[in-house]
């Protein structure tokens, strides 16, 4: 690391050794993200600090190429030189990364239509047409189970964790999200139910072994499919349990329950109107749904970095904009759960296994592919703790259910851990 | 009554007794209400009953210029009607209008235009202006503290209880509801309170003894202010709760925590952006805050005729349309709950003492208001059992509040039942 060592001078000059073009933009960079506690050195430059603020870290950026990428499209700059090495952080990644998002949040805001502009680009670029998603999903989906499986739990349950206390292991989070899923659908045996985005097929394994449900589970990736309808019949669920390589658009058949986990975010926001659509085929008036999502506090867009390198097609939704999904077909909400500190919690574990194996990481990609994949989990971690990123958990019903139990207590029932839920009586 | 022991056709027909126009205009009702379970007799006449639904009930319509009023706009006609006892109804009252709900819901609608229409009237009639919200408010909270008394519960709390099972009394749930509040806030000794609309005061006094807070609450209703501040008095609770007789948009002063019990209804959704300001100032970034409030499950018009004979300037959002008091400040949503079968069992508590005190209200005011609060409080039980109406809590906090629980487990800890909330350590 450079330049770790250098004087912090306390004003938002350049002290020397830079040409005129440098000092009039390295300041620059403090417009865009606020009073970052961050000291940028550019090349052999002697750096600049934000006034006022005691720098914590400091950034390396390698030359003004760089620099001048930062400044057109911070977020996608930033993403892409660190991932080449081009920028380069002292101290704790995740911490840096944090303590700008908090600084962000404080800067004034850029021209809309210019993060508008970026964005639309990118929109444009990825689609979620029928065939868009399956290129989208692809993309990430795909890459491997054995990538997957050097820093996953060992279910391969790629969505944020419910942790009953702090310090549970993640298999014991990501058992206790399942649960916590089924309770608050309160699945009874015999029922049936839809899944949309199954993904390895451990929640859909899960209600079947464990809820006595029927399950369908769609997916696009055929990689994930394939190891799901693996695991049903080695633990002799194909009876109960059918995983369908197609489309959420394409579900067919009317089912007692709806569960979505962690597929929202692939969905565009452009087509949450064939989401109620495709829900209310299913369920009709009668059922119940619950839809588990990364959602934001307000509308914005979602990270183009992210977007460009790891997650082709998605959108981060606010509630509101999630609830345009209801409301059209009058769902009665019943329940909304912000998960949020348990989704920084569940990525520092991924996190922590991930960095345990980059070596592996880096012989079965590459490096950059390595850093790419550190960047979104420390950038992801960051954004739940700093708060640009929440996770919602939305319970709903038909205006023709049958009734709910009468408070949420049942859910919390020490007795009922680690058991089938039966419904409550009172 | 009358008309009770004639057959039913099954044609939408009358049968006989009725002149041309007569026949004509009566099968026109059930294209407004859907195919409910209901015989209509005009006058002396014999009747039409709805095809393929065996009736359940038989409304009487005295005369044409009646049945006029309720086909040009059914609510209020109908609320007019039946207080001034021109029209009536066999059997259970909140039956039959739970049977009417639902079969309004069935019911093809008729051109939006005419109901926005109608409604617009009761908008500019009714305007929430700091005066006319002083105005309105008055209508409905100063009848008379001994009006109240009659069939509230003994804290005169007039908001939807929590019952902790199905079997509570009306005196239980009401603590219940106000424990439930108050652990969702997660409050703590030495913590301020601000709450908008406090009714008689009996949560900001339940605060203040239990959870050892500081409670500021505003209500611009003269009576309830005065009842609530000889309670504080002979409580010896003046130190710790202070009501002020004014609107929530005059609330000055920083707090931790913000709480408005069912007053977003009555605060008209033109100004939903000044109450997201009003609690930006009030509690920032940092604080927290609860909105419980009667909602919808999609937009709408609220009830004309509640607004105009009950609750002027009244307005029942959508959960969508409620978030637009949050979002623009960037507050995470933490919990939704939606309390629905609460209030039908509260409203069912009430509706029992009512009619035990009907003659005494009677007397109090005339026949008539005694019959239209019937209507209300029926109507109000049927409008929550059939789902057009739902009741939501909703937790919020500052995207720089502290820490909430790990889970919402604590909520639900008997250990903790009937004692104030201490944070959960885990």
């Amino acid at each position: 690391m450079q330049a770790s060592n250098v004087s912090f001078p306390d004003r938002v000059q350049p002290a020397g050794n830079y040409s005129w073009v440098e000092k009039r933009l390295l300041p620059l960079i403090f417009r865009s993200v606020g009073p970052a506690p961050v000291r940028v050195v550019l090349g052999n430059g002697t750096g600049v600090s934000p006034p006022n603020v005691a720098p914590r870290f400091t950034m390396w950026i390698r030359d003004l190429p760089t620099l001048a990428e930062l400044l057109i499209d911070p977020e996608t700059g930033f993403g892409d030189a660190w991932t080449e090495g081009r920028i380069q952080v002292t101290g704790d990644l995740t911490a840096f990364l944090e303590a700008v998002y908090a600084s962000m949040a404080e800067a004034t805001k850029g021209p809309g239509w210019y993060s508008r502009l970026l964005s639309k680009w990118t929109d444009v670029q990825q689609a979620n047409t029928l065939e868009g998603s399956r290129e989208n999903i692809h993309v990430h989906y795909n890459l491997g189970n054995d990538f997957y499986r050097l820093w996953l739990d060992s279910e391969l349950v790629y969505t944020c964790a419910y942790f009953p206390s702090a310090s549970a292991t993640l298999e014991e989070a990501q058992t206790a999200k399942m649960d916590h899923v089924c309770r608050k659908l309160r699945l009874q045996p015999g029922e049936t139910v839809a899944e949309a985005g199954c993904g390895w097929g451990a929640l859909a394994l899960h209600m079947a072994r464990n809820y006595g449900v029927r399950v369908k589970a769609f997916n696009i990736s055929r990689e994930q499919i394939l190891y799901a309808r693996q695991r049903a019949q080695e633990e002799d669920l194909n009876d109960r349990v059918e995983f369908i390589e197609d489309d959420y658009r394409n579900l067919s058949g009317t089912f007692d329950a709806f569960v979505s986990v962690g597929m929202l975010e692939h969905v565009g926001r452009e087509n949450y109107g064939e989401v109620g659509a495709v829900i209310h085929r299913t369920i009709g008036d009668r059922g119940r749904g619950l839809l588990h999502f990364i959602g934001r506090s307000e509308e914005g867009q979602f990270s183009r970095w992210i977007r460009k390198r790891i997650f082709p097609g998605a959108y981060v939704p606010s509630l509101r904009q999630a609830l345009q999904i209801l409301e059209p077909y009058g769902y009665f909400v019943q329940d909304v759960e912000n998960l949020r500190p348990h989704y920084a919690k569940t990525l520092e574990h991924w996190l922590d296994r991930f960095e345990k194996s980059s070596a592996k990481v880096s012989a079965m990609y590459d490096a950059e592919f390595e850093r790419a994949w550190r960047l979104y989990l420390a950038g992801s971690i960051a954004g739940f703790r700093a708060g640009t990123l929440q996770l919602f958990q939305v319970v709903f019903s038909g205006p023709k259910s049958g009734a709910l139990p009468w408070t949420r207590a049942d859910l919390y029932d020490k007795r009922r851990e680690n058991r089938a839920w039966t419904p409550a009586t009172s």
